[in-house]
């Protein structure tokens, strides 16, 4: 495997990871049985990186290499068998979700734009890469998604792969560009938890 | 690009806009922001042409021609806009709505039946691309789809692909089968409207 | 037709039907209208393994052959017709429910196997297809998946397709592991049903 192509690889890993322990602790609340919590875990891994597959006509990325899937699952039984010994500090919870949301914004927008797409669908699968996931958890656990409340969870991560693009359109290879499209997600993301940042509320006239 | 395939693109960007119109007003009780109001919207307008793609193992028409997304981005955003200036008729939401529905439906049917599909297939995915999106929409913002409870929605969406396959099947060329379809599927749909009509209530027996 | 495939084909259309009919059953307190209950059987029907089919890159098995979703909206439409008559006892549902999915996981699980896929992949996909439709008609009828919550529904599921599998691995033929893994499904979640058995619900530390 090329070096630049294993980078993806570890990070398309890290960030499923995260994503499953941030899914497993988003249902802790809604009495789903344990088998629930790790199915609901994998699928905001997963999730927003199947759909995006689909879209584009591509392979799904975890059937052509299951140990995606694998490190999921595992990601969200440690999550469940660690819940049992220690407390998680929210604090902690909601970095690793925004560090996961600004890595998939990017490797989304990257799948696309190396796979040949266009810089409008290139920004549109960063999106769909970073916030489908989660949307996916929300709607099977019964609530709306957050994604469309929360201090600039998708402006977050637009913004990510809008850097990205913007980056390699400029000229920058690949990890440069990964670079800043991650840097510039997570510090909009963590500067609104912080500040409590958020877009106005949409509201029709009646 | 010959002038019925420019009808279909023309007529398939009008409903595209439309649906993402109705889209953003769906959602506006919802009190989501605005960047979510926007999401959904174009989620409206090209998730059932997404889903029908993809189950019909096509290219996803707006991957193939970016032009459909764009559209629908913008229009939802003049929506969000124009809403600050002027209070929208709930009777013109309405009609776009249904406008839109039939529309749809019948270029869904049309899709299928002109890449091979049988008579059954073509109307199911007339039916499907007629619907999903506004299922789709529902789902995303916690609801459960209005189209299984509002007046002769998913009928119309029925009527109207089955009037195009109909006309087809008796040899009228694409054109005037699809204004056969979209007048049939408006009429059904504003009629039931205006007098309030809807199918019986489904209950099992205690 | 060869006879091992006509199995699978016979198969196939039951597992559709018992589930159209669950399907339709589960949402008689949901106030849907007609055609949104029947619309409601034939994706529970046919949901899980459009998902399957879509993820591994296959054509849609409904699209290849519409017979299956013909089936799927007969069973519906017989299943509103007959309840007007007759009550349908509740342990007969839970029986078909049982037998359908233990079934769909069997299937799905032989379906990504004999496609080439892996163990992992077709353990994914057996559960996939066992339980996905039913999650589909319970998130378009506004609950929450029963499949997270219900007496080892989702376990029974996965058992189904890990012994199926397992029966391959050990070089078994495909029609007998195929009958092991619907016993030890359906045995399952029968005795769950019977004593009432689940997994401990899972909570995350405040």
């Amino acid at each position: 495997m090329p070096s630049a192509e294993m980078t993806l690889f570890v990070l398309g890993l890290a960030g499923v990871a995260v994503f499953s322990v941030s899914g497993v602790l988003a249902v802790g609340h809604k009495q789903l049985d344990l088998f629930g919590a790790l199915v609901l875990g994998v699928v905001t891994a997963v999730g927003g990186g199947t759909i995006r597959d689909l879209v584009l006509g591509l392979d799904v990325f975890w059937v052509v290499q299951p140990v995606f899937i694998s490190a999921a699952a595992v990601a969200a039984l440690l999550t469940v068998a660690a819940e049992r010994l220690v407390s998680v500090p929210r604090r902690l919870i909601l970095f690793a979700d925004a560090a996961g949301l600004a890595l998939f914004s990017v490797l989304g927008a990257e799948r696309a734009y190396d796979t040949g797409s266009g810089y409008v669908i290139a920004a549109v699968m960063g999106l769909l890469t970073g916030v489908a996931g989660g949307m996916l958890r929300d709607v099977l656990a019964g609530e709306i998604p957050l994604v469309f409340r929360r201090e600039l969870y998708a402006t977050a991560a637009m913004a990510a792969a809008l850097t990205y693009l913007a980056s390699r359109a400029i000229g920058l290879a690949s990890v440069p560009a990964m670079v800043a499209g991650v840097a510039i997600g997570l510090a909009i993301r963590l500067l609104a938890l912080r500040w409590n940042l958020g877009l106005p509320v949409y509201r029709t006239r009646r």
